[in-house]
């Protein structure tokens, strides 16, 4: 190993705190969907030709109007705050971040405030013996292409208590049944600079009987979600979310290579990296160790403000906004949509002023692929601080700043260098048009294994052990864990 | 196995999340050292000669006193809360809690709010080979008796920054130094029914290097803490929790017995328990996924209020405390002592109206010792609900009201049944005479082995995987894993 020597110690190895290396009966499971590239259930042709149907055929409008024209939302008085007439659904209010960290120090924004434990459920079934999810062509108001492949279930606690008065989600009871077969279930984060405090249930299940047929439905292995994911603003954030909860083994080394012109080395790293075969940098004591250190070594304090008091934003007729122009907007939208559970409505959305950068640098590490983690604070995480992606920016807003660490080493990468690169949407019932540049960049030793407290290599075994917990790793990392699967 | 089925259907288990079965290096190290019941460095009779000697020698004397006569304390007029001058230490404020929880549904109380992450942490060194402890005879003005034995370091973030102007904290350097040899390192949540998200972390490191002598610490095997860890209020709540997070092996068969008359049955089924090697009645992902279940399924939010304004309570000269004379006061004290940081201060303490019972009901399950806990909600915890022991409560909180759960069963069981039975302290720098009746009290199929979705079997070995992580299991729970380890 040529590394540069990290900063800390070699340390005796706590005893991991992980998977067992080696195959189970469930990630075998998954695997062998994983790679079944098409299915007689739902070839891949079909599935072009019904989904091109379902974009094409909803008439689907999302218009700009100004926050007066919003039906069922106000500022309320008391504090400027964006609220729902209901109570329900989500609110936006200020929020103001004090910490001793380098840097800004402090700030105070406005954020989404959408306190409840939604569902995003996958309905899995064996055809011929291999796992098929039960995938939706579901459109939300904020989606760049309108419709986009989402889990079977997604309900917020207002939806499946029928807050808003639209009818039941569909299969939604085959996620709260008392004797539903679970294969995965767990709380994680979302938008950690969007939303305060916002978790959803991921949850797999699994089905033998027979499910009722419907139109905007489908079933499909998870090696055709993979061939999904490898396009622009196909596959979304929901669906990348559950994916990346799934237990995984690797691919045998026959295996074909996903995308001609992947180099094995790279290919045999990745292998190792997935199974836990392979040496990990640090143990996993040291790892969890290492993001405690993280977590403790500054202060962070946040406290809600009213949104009328949130200063460096203003609010005029039509947006919230940062007034250099950085961050976000907060808009209002008249919604007309067919498909959906009600068919016209209003809402907030919360539109990013640009498209972002999200990349994992990964490294091959004596034969195993180590990726890059940011231990990254965003104001609304739970406990203030995760397992980024190693950058995950909007540019804009370093204008005139410090750029962000490695942001220049993704941004220049030479094209052979690069094993993902896809243009993914956040969540759109929430977020307008919040596309993310998603990027796995493979580097060298130009890029040392340690120099930052902040910044931990880890195998993808690793990453795969912590995202059973809630609150190790955020949502743009999620993505890119699934995104990683489709690089074999 | 004779039990009734469980309520949750069988299903395949994720792959495990947790340690693999068997010893690790660090393990091995901390199971001898749980094994030497002496030691040359310190005999036990020299260690109860000095500690002794402590417990006379420190004058040590805390009043009651009105709130009137706290130096730097006061009730800031805007919201009545109660705070130091400086902004720092701790304040009380009010909480409210909404959930659709059945019972009481929400209520409102004062808590301690202390937004802050400071150190517990323990000095390890190898003495003969074998590792040895630097424990403090350290007092805390709410300690039952005075001094207690306590880690090496405690410190509040306010302590090593110094701002209460008293001395530095001893060997606290140890466990900041850049190049220091983490053995543990963790963030532990502390009292959620006192405490507003308040946590520490649990920290062990190893130094191999002279440690200078200093009269208040002595070096002691983890095996002679176990020994005093069954006697009434000797061992602090600072010192158990950090012990907790300890990963330790089974003995082997042949190791003596720790308390004579304990049957063979239930130390064989400890020892399958502790190494993982028997079976588990859920797989740690199943468990995983019934803890996501209990967490998600009741609405729970929670806002500060100003203490004032908390219904319910009511505050004198002297206390502030519930109208029915149940939970807590809030009390203030004058404390004079040599020994401390500084030698005269007066604080605000908590004082629970009276002594609890915190229990773990343990049942041999097919020849493997299962623990039963409970996904308890409690007001301050950072994510609501952490797995706590079977029964955890003040009984009179509960005067014409229904009794907790399986109270009963730990209050009537049989001599021979109980394996533990000690009176323990919670922090004394924070809480006055907050003493609890922990016990560990086997049980046969007279229990049930599930029939509740708030209460979980599993393995010490699945608790001791959990307590690796952040949040899983409270400081009640953790005392009590760190006490099961006495009952060999």
């Amino acid at each position: 190993m040529t590394a540069t020597a990290p900063p800390y110690p070699a340390v005796p190895p706590l005893p991991a705190a992980g998977m067992p290396p080696g195959p189970s009966d469930l990630a075998a499971r998954f695997t062998a969907s994983a790679l079944a590239a098409d299915s007689g259930v739902t070839p891949n042709k079909d599935f072009d030709a019904w989904f091109a149907e379902h974009r094409r055929a909803n008439r689907f409008e999302v218009t700009r109007i100004p926050f007066g024209d919003l039906v069922g939302w106000r500022f309320r008085a008391e504090d400027g705050n964006l609220v729902h007439d209901s109570g329900g659904f989500f609110s936006v209010t200020g929020l103001q971040v004090t910490t001793d960290r380098p840097g800004p120090g402090g700030w105070s924004q406005p954020i989404l405030d959408q306190p409840e434990i939604g569902v995003l459920g996958i309905l899995v079934k064996e055809f011929d013996g291999v796992l098929h999810c039960l995938m939706q062509a579901k459109m939300e108001p904020g989606n760049p292409d309108t419709v986009q492949l989402s889990p079977t279930v997604q309900a917020t606690r207002s939806n499946y208590t029928g807050l808003h008065g639209g009818r039941r989600t569909d299969f939604l009871d085959y996620f709260l049944a008392p004797g539903r077969r679970v294969l995965v279930d767990s709380l994680q984060s979302e938008q950690g600079s969007w939303f305060l405090a916002k978790r959803n249930r991921n949850v797999v299940v699994e089905v033998t009987e027979e499910v009722p047929e419907h139109e905007n439905y489908r079933w499909l292995t998870i090696g055709q979600i993979h061939r999904l994911l490898a396009r622009d603003n196909v596959v979304n954030m929901d669906t990348r979310t559950v994916l990346a909860c799934v237990p995984f083994d690797a691919p045998g080394p026959g295996a074909p290579a996903r995308q001609p012109g992947t180099p094995d080395a790279y290919r045999a790293a990745l292998r190792r990296s997935v199974s836990g075969r392979g040496t990990a940098l640090y143990g996993t004591g040291q790892l969890l160790g290492r993001i405690t250190e993280a977590k403790a070594r500054h202060t962070f304090h946040r406290r809600t403000l009213p949104l009328v008091a949130v200063p460096g934003w203003r609010r005029t007729e039509t947006e919230i906004a940062h007034q250099e122009g950085k961050h976000f907007t907060v808009i209002a939208a008249d919604v007309r949509a067919d498909t959906r559970e009600v068919t016209r409505w209003t809402q907030p959305l919360l539109a990013p002023v640009e498209r972002g950068v999200v990349a994992f640098l990964a490294r091959n590490v004596d034969g195993v692929l180590h990726l890059l983690a940011h231990a990254k604070t965003e104001a609304g995480l739970l406990d203030a601080c995760e397992l980024a992606p190693t950058v995950q920016c909007l540019p804009v807003n370093y204008r005139g700043r410090e750029q962000p660490r490695y942001l220049d080493v993704v941004l220049a990468a030479p094209p052979e260098a690069v094993r993902f690169d896809t243009v993914l949407a956040e969540e759109g019932g929430r977020f307008h048009h919040a596309d993310n540049r998603y990027m796995i960049v493979e580097v060298g030793d130009e890029v040392p294994l340690a120099d930052d407290p902040d910044y931990h290599w880890m195998t993808v075994r690793q990453l795969m052990e912590l995202v059973q917990h809630s609150r190790y790793v955020n949502v743009q990392a999620r993505s890119l864990l699934a995104s990683l699967h489709t690089t074999w």
